[in-house]
Order: structure tokens, then sequence, then C-alpha cells
């Protein structure tokens, strides 16, 4: 199998995500290998040994996605025996050219603490776990977005990637049979809040599955009462004119993505 | 400000990173415009627009990052009045010739529900949710690595963002005053899984700061009580052999990095 790297003197994220998108346009496995934090020339020639054994080992030049702001150790890289990919720098020069502004690289500009909106988004992440899964109906004017649904059809993880990646309070609410009594009404502490409110649904397959995981053969997870909830919260949806997606096809990543372009919820990050 | 937009018929978070990492090379501020999903050529038509719209306001040609698996939809954004990136796109042939297959574009690759661990972080992130601030420790044989630290040294954002990136299962454990006594020993549900362990650490100006945030001149938020917890959990740290990271200066993103790369953890997600 053929190896990709994945090298830089920050976290590496973006010869991850550049690299791996890069490799899934084609039919076949390789074996990934992130080195961040490539900060010294010693270290720089360590990994330089790394991929020359990987190269020996496996009879493939290695793929090797780099991005390094020291401009020395990034000479060292990119006499790797791999296949080098300083997949950024190649599109600064006529970048500089369009804009009109030289560049400026900076080590740990992108995914650090000195972003200015880290603090927003760990305050989110707090904010999101102190309002998950209706734990707290006080802090509802704070929120940014209400995530409402039934239990497990995918509130919780949505609301922490939305906090965690762009700073974004999202609560969430579930509804349960105690809400529904004979009709599903939007309870009280919503509807003050209606315009933040966003629904999920799933189909009763994918919800059946997931709740059986949790409790096998209970009467929470049973076909019936997957249904009953779920055409519950859909006809509420439905009549309260609250927005909703189906997230049984979708990741949280594309949740969210859907949830940002549906709503123009502006995030606190980029 | 000139404008740049990130688009793409799936998340688009592959153009987000890639520009905003190109973009983060140069002394300016841009506005930021990501356009999701465009999967008609209706939708890339309005997007046109759109980009034209932005361009004559500001009279500056849009910066556009775009990946696109159907190819005429594809075709209609290269032809936007803007600066064109279709970044990926043009390292796909000769990447072809290196590894001597062809490439095979479907939707949906990346970010999706359908990458085969997708499950694995959903199952991760419950159970970093359950395994949270110490609230259960009897689940500790599951998890991959379990993080200690004082109250708010970054544990649970950490463990959270292990999770959803990578799937991995952390657990996390907040020494408390009462694990210290007259000195801080390791708890014995802790020193079952010692090979598990890995510590956090804090400058205590920012963990006073962090703290007085949540309860203003409290003991808890104290320098005196910072500086001794702080004391406490270093002093094991190094008794121990816990290996540990001094998290003052860094991101949740810079943090994981170092964590898998000190520990050698394997992740379950590129």
């Amino acid at each position: 199998m053929r190896t990709a790297f994945y090298i830089s003197d920050g976290t590496a994220i973006t010869s991850e995500v550049f690299g791996h998108a890069l490799l899934s346009l084609f039919p076949i496995e390789f074996e990934h290998i992130t080195i961040p934090f490539v900060e010294t020339e010693q270290h720089a020639l360590e990994v330089i040994s790394q991929i020359k054994s990987s190269f020996e080992a496996s009879g493939d030049r290695p793929l090797v996605f780099y991005t390094m702001v020291n401009v020395e150790i990034g000479k060292i890289i990119s006499n790797s025996p791999g296949i080098n990919y300083d997949f950024l720098n190649q599109f600064v020069a006529p970048l500089e050219k369009v804009i009109g502004v030289p560049s400026k690289p900076e080590k740990h500009r992108t995914h650090s603490i000195h972003e200015k909106t880290y603090d927003i988004r760990i305050e989110a992440v707090n904010y999101a776990l102190a309002n998950d899964d209706g734990s707290n109906l006080k802090d509802y004017q704070e929120a940014d977005i209400i995530l409402v649904g039934v239990s497990r059809s995918g509130k919780t993880p949505t609301s922490l990637y939305l906090a965690l990646q762009f700073g974004i309070k999202a609560a969430n609410y579930p509804f349960t049979e105690e809400d529904m009594g004979d009709i599903l009404k939007l309870p009280p502490v919503l509807r003050r809040f209606k315009d933040k409110l966003y629904g999920l649904t799933i189909s009763a397959d994918r919800l059946h599955a997931i709740r059986s995981e949790r409790r096998a053969n209970s009467r929470y997870a049973s076909m019936p009462q997957c249904r009953m909830e779920l055409r519950e919260v859909e006809n509420l949806y439905r009549k309260e004119k609250i927005p909703f997606i189906n997230s049984t096809k979708f990741s949280v990543e594309e949740i969210s993505a859907k949830i940002l372009a549906n709503t123009g919820l502006k995030r606190k990050k980029y």
C-alpha cells in the first residue's frame, strides 16, 4: 500500500484535509501518516529518514503533502525521496500579484489559540454542554440556535460540532412522551424562542437501529414508538413552520453545513 | 474588503480549509462566504450572479475556491467573473500518472456519513459525553485515552475534539480537592488504567482568569488555590511518569495533534 505523509510545523490539519480530499478521488487505499510540529532541522531530517524507510519498504514513492512556514525546514522536506506537494506555496506568488500585497507567513495562524475567535469557540462548547438534551431551559436567550427533535435524532453531535468548528451557541431540546400527550404541542419554553428553533428528523428504520443499540427490545426502541414520535415531530414542524432537516443520510458536517446555508446563521470562525 | 467564496457540491469544508490557510498567509482581512451543496446548474448560475454582484459592489475580483465532482457544474463555476481556484483538480492528472490508477470522483466521499468510520466517531462522541468530568468511572476499560488535570485545564473540549475528529474514545477525570488531601495521590480507579492517562496542565494566571469568569472572587478561582492545585498535579505527573502537556498556549486542535504525535494513539478517521 502506498503511504501518504502529512507534514507541517503546525497541526498539519491543512495538509491532512487537502491530501485526504485529493486521495479520496482515487478508488484505492493509502496508509496515512501525520507528522505535526516539525519545528527543527533535526526533526525534519528524522522525517526524511522515515519517508525513505517507507519508500524502501513498499517500493512505492510516498506522497508527501506539506506546509511549512519556516523556509529552511521546508527546503529539507522538499528534498525528500517522496513525491512532494508544497500545495499551498505554489499558489502564493500568483495570489500576491492578484491582490497586490506581499504574503507574510507566520506560524500558527490557523488552528491556533491565537485566532481571535478561539475563546468564543470554547465558550460555545461549554454552552452546548450546559444546554444539552434539555438539561437547562433558562439560558435559551443566549442561544444562536436551538435544535429540537426526538431522542437520538442527531441533536447532540450536531450541537457540539457547530460549537467547536464555528463558535455557534447551539442548545438542544428533546421532545419526549411527556411533551406529546395526545398530540405534540410546542412547549411554552420553546415557543418564546420560536425563531431560533431548527428541527431534526430521521427515518424510523435508522432511529429504531440507533435506539436498539442503546436499549434493545425496549418500547423506546420499538418501530411503532419510533414511527409515532417521528410522525408527531414532523407534524409539529409543519404546523409551526419550524425549518427541519432529515438527518438519516447526512453526517454532522453535512447537517451543520446545511443548517448554516438554510438559516443564514453567521459562524464566528472560518 | 475583498471577498473569498468557498463553493462545493459537498460541504465545502475542503475549500474552506484550503482557502483559509492560503489567505491566512496574507496580512489583510477578507470577507468569507461559503456556499455548500451546489448540486444543480440552476444553483450554480445563482452562485455566479452572487459572485458578479460581489465584484460589482467591491470593485475587487472575488477569490473563488471550489471543488466539484459534477463536471458540468464545475464548468459553470470555472467561468465566474472571480479568480477561480479549482485547487484540487489541477493535481489529479499528474497524480494519476504517479500512481498509475485513474481517478474516480464520487460525491460525498469526504465529510460524509458514508465514510466507514462515521459511526465510530458518533460512538466516540457519546462515550466522551458519558465519561466527561469523572461522571462515570466504570467504563474506563473502553477508553483509548483518559485525560486528567485540574478543573478548567482544557480536558472537556479536547476529549470532544478527539472524539468528533478522530473517533478516539477519550474519557476525562478532574483532580479535585478530595483527591488532594495532604498530597495528591493517584486515585485507585485511575491507577488501574495508568497506561491510558495523559495529563493536562496550564499556567496559574490563565487558570485563574478562566475560573474567575465562572466564579469570580471564589476560593476556587483564587491565585493561591490555582497555584496549589497545579503544583500538586504537576508533581503527580512527574512522580508517576504520566506524560503531560501545558495547554496554556495551545488550541484544542494543537493539543490533540500533540497528544496523537506523543502517544502514537491511532486515530480511527483521517
